[in-house]
């Protein structure tokens, strides 16, 4: 199942033009994005490290520890994103356990990506 | 709030005896482990990265993403341990949101951890 499918129907959405900078490093935010449509690229300290596509999501780690950016997310194409603050993170966890799971799978694939570069 | 408080009264518990292989890098296994009571060492590669505390988790990457442990973990001392496999993973989400929002903390951490020594 794609996190897409567990959105709601009434999911506010955004649209990002390409090169645009979606989030710093470094920054304070506590937004996370599900990316709807395009692909985003996300850099560690100016390196790309990984692109975002349909059904992926970056900005997971501010959301939910409160921290600074720890990567910057560059729109490589037009997207279409939906934005989920803690409060619709929250209420769709427990709509769709399932969601968190999700979310949990790509921190788990970047734990292994930067173990694995260790 | 700690995760054991979220645990249900009927959580199932083992004791582990100090110095003991909860689970070795590389192993299949798809459960993770609330840490009760005790101090539980993480090892990535033989070296010690992190020590578990009460209140901690162990062996949430194999549980989440269901491939090799991506570290070893060794009891420094008695422990008293709360496992949990999927579907009581998905169980503990569904009644109780904050518990997914604990475990991605600590992923979080776990991530940001790598980060700085990247």
């Amino acid at each position: 199942m794609s996190i897409i499918d567990l959105l709601p129907s009434e999911t506010p959405l955004k649209s990002i033009p390409p090169g645009e900078v979606v989030f710093a490093q470094g920054d304070s935010g506590n937004v996370m994005y599900v990316v709807i449509e395009g692909e985003v690229s996300v850099l560690l300290d100016g390196k790309v490290v990984e692109t975002v596509r349909a059904g992926g999501v970056v900005g997971e780690m501010a959301l939910i520890d409160s921290q600074p950016r720890s990567a910057t997310a560059i729109s490589r194409t037009r997207c279409l994103v939906s934005p989920v603050d803690a409060p619709r993170f929250m209420d769709l966890i427990g709509r769709e356990p399932e969601f968190a799971l999700i979310v949990m799978r790509v921190m788990a694939k970047r734990l292994r990506r930067m173990d694995a570069e260790h």
